[in-house]
């Protein structure tokens, strides 16, 4: 266990991608979205990613020199290609383009292809979002990370193939939500199995396709699998993630063949409400929504009731102050790393 | 128990249609989707639904008379107006003008107001689909309907606020999907009621907010309610619904004193895929994709697994051929409604 500031993680970080060929801008780009995930409360998209995007590096799969284009575009549309540059990069970069084409034609739709991994998608969507707009943005893995199944099959076929959606609104912080289309994300299973505690019923199922808590299962060789959110739900908006993030994009649909595992495709909406009424109405209705569905009491055993967003933004507060916690095998990951691109790696805890 | 053909029941609904004033063509239009609702095997937004509308005609609350208009519009988006007219009629008209715009433009967001209750969402998403678009659909109840808990809450707050979605294919009908955002849409709730079944555990909480399988629950006084379909997750979804439909449409979002029942606010999102790929590139990796998928072999128990919108495709088929069975309790509706029209209500099982 070490706990750092986020500042200190900021500037490790952003050294280590710069050791790695980044420009200045774009390592602290990355460093920013990793930390902001710890602080967020995800520490599966924390900094401990680090580690994958070195040995991408490594493997010449990520070029931290490279700059992400906008290949094609209309006034409403565009084809961003990441060309392999850090994730983060890229969809921040296809995030500022949405925005922009959103604010000049009401909506706008971007595909983003080559990206790596664009880390916590709840970042991108924030961003349209605190651009006063409405973003919807899906990633898969370009086919890979097939880890779930078809609702009513049992060889996994699909990756947890998120949706994440801003919204603004005028106090209260709006609505701002990021779940994948997976009954629960791979990274909450790899916590219980490491915490030894069984997953809910309805999460998984074995090798043999049998219903089970046992969150080894995933990682076990041959691996079971998750089971898709809601059923049928899941499976569908899962089918409609690879369509927008797989297809339009050109990154990759599920298939027999795909490349490396969490290589992002990526797909942005932005939507400006203004015409469809006055901004500061808007705002104002999302508000008067989160508090009216707030008045509902709360559940027996339950806290009050939360809108999508509340519960990362007091995090992030929380973690702000009292720092950034990070289990021996998260920092072991951040230490390696260090350690091979010449940084020093024995830091104290703060 | 009556079993009719679909013609007949097509026959039997435009005529009870135009004696309430509307125009043939409309009148038409109104039984078309009832009818298709009963072939696709959703009876729950079937021929039975007459009898709301014409409940709401005497009530003044439905015009049959009236056409929708376009309120407001940009190349890209409009307002579409219902002025109260048959909600299948409103929703036609604005599936029609999102295609329109979508061709055009790309891309096209349509809201829609006072359209009364729009039937099976699906059928829009499918007609988007059909013109080769993909086409997002949501409808909320105007603010009404709440029987759907927040997370964590136990005082319902939200209506079932569904999600339909159609993507077009090649050869395999693409990838067409319609549900709710609560653990199970109202309709099998009181199915199970009818027939004396529990629900599933997960669908409901009593008027204490405690979990359980009585289906009554939803229906006595005070109600129970729906728990939201993959807990945070229908939760956020439905939350996003209440925002598209009922705040940028105008027709009213969730709150203390919102109208009658069932009056939908709609939204309508169509995408263009050729600014991205030759269209027949898309729907054959649309394929691709629907036909990767199936190669899961079945989980233990379970049949094949079914692309969402193949099993409605094969109901349709077979109630096509062996006509529409409707349970007493349905025939009894229509058949007041034709009664207080003045039309034969006497017919036979076919």
């Amino acid at each position: 266990m070490k706990t750092m500031s986020a500042e200190t993680l900021q500037a490790l970080v952003t050294r280590a991608c710069q050791r790695m060929g980044a420009r200045p801008g774009d390592a602290a780009r990355v460093a920013t979205s990793l930390v902001r995930a710890n602080l967020c409360g995800y520490d599966s998209h924390g900094v401990y990613r680090l580690a994958q995007y070195h040995e991408w590096w490594k493997k010449g799969l990520l070029d931290p020199t490279a700059r992400p284009v906008v290949a094609a575009e209309t006034t409403s549309a565009a084809k961003v290609d990441g060309r392999n540059a850090f994730g983060q990069v890229v969809a921040s970069f296809a995030t500022q383009v949405a925005i922009q084409k959103a604010r000049t034609s009401g909506m706008a739709v971007v595909t983003v292809m080559a990206c790596n991994h664009v880390g916590r998608l709840a970042e991108y969507a924030e961003a349209i979002q605190q651009a006063g707009l409405i973003g919807l943005v899906t990633v898969n893995d370009s086919g890979a990370g097939q880890c779930v199944v078809p609702w009513g099959g049992r060889d996994p076929r699909l990756a947890t193939n998120p949706i994440a959606m801003g919204i603004p609104g005028e106090t209260d912080g709006g609505i701002l939500f990021d779940f994948s289309t997976s009954a629960a994300a791979q990274g909450r299973v790899r916590q219980l199995l490491l915490r030894g505690e069984p997953a809910p019923p309805g999460w998984l199922l074995d090798a043999d396709g049998k219903h089970t808590t046992d969150p080894a299962c995933l990682f076990s060789d041959p691996p079971g699998a998750l089971l898709p959110a809601g059923g049928h739900r899941g499976f569908a908006l899962s089918l409609a993630v690879e369509v927008f993030s797989g297809i339009l994009s050109g990154a990759g649909l599920a298939r027999t063949d795909p490349g490396p595992e969490e290589m992002n495709g990526m797909f942005i909406l932005a939507l400006d409400v203004t015409w469809f009424m006055p901004r500061e109405q808007f705002r104002a209705q999302v508000d008067q929504l989160t508090a009216y569905v707030k008045t509902s009491r709360p559940a027996p055993g339950a806290g009050p009731v939360h809108i999508p967003g509340e519960n990362s933004r007091a995090e992030e507060a929380r973690r702000r102050k009292e720092g950034i916690t990070l289990n021996e095998q998260n920092w072991a990951k951040v230490a390696g790393v260090l350690r091979d691109l010449g940084l020093p790696d024995d830091l104290p805890s703060e």
